[in-house]
């Protein structure tokens, strides 16, 4: 049996996702904020702790990608290569160093989904949508001073989020929140009723390599929303931090196992 | 940390699919032909082996489904409730016993694409259609002789599959070819690159209880075409068996591991 | 050059809508309400007048259906056939005639979409679903006292209205509100900036045959929500009438011209 | 009543469309062949006639927009603003003058496709791709010599046209077909059965203003597939002329009626 996930087969052909590494060239606008640090440390299982400086720190990232596998092969049949996304990045601790961790996010297309549960990012379906700075008409910002670009998410015929951001400069970065390895787990529940996690595992990945343009930043305005089936809006916006855009090219080709079974997290 | 699934919390209310329980009402239609033996065998990792009568027996399934947890809130949702859904089931025998296997699995909806990562069902998403019998008006057919039921299956903006069913009379049943326990593997690789994988298990489920209307059985023609990232279309038709419509309810809670780690598929 | 609609071609096969007679068979779940007079009025241009009786009666109405041509050909590719909607009905008075009209409504597919434009009614794309009574297993009410059916409307990634009705018994009928003939305008503004309407007729139009199934009637509450671009919300609820279930098949045949150039509307 | 369309109100703050100028700025990927030139002549209708050179030239478009009105409020809730579409354009003559005319055309948006019916034309909705060229990362081309860009089309669940082309270097134009000002007719059939059309209107429009970057040339694939409700297949590729891919900025302010009642197109 071939394929790198399910649906598995002779040939591997129909895999929903071809093996890593996974390329990625795309867009981003990140609004950072601090809430209740322990708004934060309650998504945070055992080995983690919070981050040590700035605890409440949180990022929310919409993003604008295409991605591809080594053969390129999506890149001229686009539906299978783009999509967007909105994640939410906060920090934390293990064994005295700090990671970022998504501990929201959705996606418009599945083949990003089930990446991400390889990845542990606890994707959901959204509809996502962000502004796209462009260079010629009246219908886009440029990507300059004084540019306002909106952004926003839905889930289940619910908008949940919806930001802006007006350039005012560039940055030095690109924010902080986002920028360090991540700490993620991946839980799958056994199939027997009550048995337990059959999976439980915290690992950590990163980009093997990276690239990307000019940052800007700019002042933001967040709201997030109710919803019956989010959390989302329980991480409250105290203060905005700032606002960012930046395109970038990414190469992710898997992580590491940190350690296995100790989360103590639900699993039935 | 709460929640069934990812993303997991401190209440559980984010997670993208409540604890099973998880119950159906739903509408089937289904068409069950021959194809070569040696395709289906090639789909059946060990330990499994083909089933010992008629091996190349598929069946193809269009359900259009409402689901709920056993609060039943999804149903004043309706749109956490409502997808449709097209599998594809082979028979496949292990320790002298015959099981049902889904090999392919398209779904409408992201709660009912990870349930199946729990289930073994390797979902990907699709554009799912059935007709919908109706008792008035000239715009559907009857549950009746002479009822015609057409269903259609599309991914990555190409048409997979379709079908015509032209009902004929009362059945004793609904096809026999998704009739068993199911025996699905539950894969997932390494996060290490070339590491293997994670989790293989072997593990059986069906429906905790189950009931249903009259089956209908009919003629039926069934197309299926070619595309990149798919191998359905290698399970060609070689004759049909029949077709058939049934109403239907379902529980579903959970089932039992088999064995681990002896499939033997590619995991990196 | 051939075709009922646009793209008009050398056959007229590429038609976006068909010739009528068209034909429906569908689900009908409706509440009516009581809203503020003049909020209905100031939707009634000349030569329409307020309705005699109850000028604040609304009804929002939700509908699963399928719908299909003399050939019937759709509904063997239901994709073609399939559609929900969201519609808001009132009354008004010409000539000493009581007429429904339309003033909102969202639907899910383009064909229904440009019907609407020929029949007058105010279309736009919707997210739109409704609780399906099925007769079996836990995922669904039954048709029956004590049934609930939840219904919703979203459109650009924001709720617009969401209703729950509880079925008590058989009703002698399916609501009063959208009993009559429908009386709609055509408006299409000129090419020629600033030369306001090219096409503004009062038009007539009603089904030409209907039947139906046993209707329901039960309690109901329903939520209108304020968007940028909607103005729902400003018929807010102010006393529930009731809330109705019926399954109903109907055809529709064109209409008839009652008089044109007279509505003041606005054209640019 | 106000509103530049439907649906109208009190405010016109409902209408599907904002009045013009409405603004645009996107991304355009063309492929220009030659097909029979009787296959374009016959979705000429009077008073039109082929062009007098290359009459079976035809553009094939695929354009990735955001739009907005004069208030570029749209550009802050995206959703509003961004829509791909892929529009089939061909030449024309109309009293010794060469026009353009789009004779198929697929949008993913509402407000682009009603945009569409007044100025005639002919949408319907579809799902479009097209490659994003982009600075950074594995997962686009840069915008240069050896870049790669695809596009599809599909509607109803099956594609329709894919298009694959491979820049070579910096173009003094960005095609010859969609050159010209816009020769379209607005048809609209009467509300009664067999009254022919209610509005026939042969208009011209173009851009009021219009910018745009250096146009880059390229070799082109082109395959256009059958489908049972479309007839762009019958508009078969001989020779293709030429790929092109250029970044544009436009604002259209409405047309001209040039004539009214001519076209002898069927209207019921």
């Amino acid at each position: 049996m071939h394929g790198f996930f399910t649906p598995k087969s002779a040939t591997g052909r129909a895999s929903l996702i071809p093996p890593p590494p996974w390329h990625y060239s795309g867009d981003l606008l990140t609004v950072e904020y601090r809430t209740d640090p322990a708004r934060v440390a309650e998504l945070l299982p055992p080995p983690l702790g919070p981050a040590p400086d700035d605890p409440g720190a949180v990022a929310i990232i919409w993003a604008d990608w295409q991605s591809c596998s080594d053969s390129r092969e999506e890149l001229l049949d686009p539906v299978r290569a783009q999509y967007k996304e909105c994640f939410v990045v906060v920090r934390c601790s293990y064994r005295d160093r700090v990671y970022s961790r998504c501990v929201y996010i959705w996606v418009d297309k599945d083949f990003a989904l089930v990446r991400g549960l390889h990845q542990g990012y606890p994707k959901k379906l959204g509809s996502v949508h962000l502004t796209r700075p462009h260079p010629y008409g009246p219908a886009a910002p440029r990507l300059a001073a004084g540019g306002a670009l909106g952004a926003t998410l839905a889930a289940a015929d619910r908008r949940l989020a919806q930001a802006v951001v007006r350039l005012s400069g560039p940055s030095p970065h690109n924010g902080f929140v986002n920028a360090h390895p991540m700490a993620h787990h991946r839980w799958l529940p056994s199939i027997a009723p009550g048995a337990g996690l059959a999976l439980d595992e915290l690992i950590s990945s990163g980009a093997e390599s990276a690239e990307g343009g000019q940052p800007w930043a700019g002042e933001a305005d967040l709201e997030l929303f109710e919803a019956p089936t989010e959390e989302l809006a329980a991480l409250s916006v105290h203060e905005i931090i700032g606002g960012y855009y930046r395109q970038v090219g990414v190469t992710w080709n898997g992580g590491a196992l940190l350690e296995s079974g100790t989360s103590a997290a639900e699993g039935s």
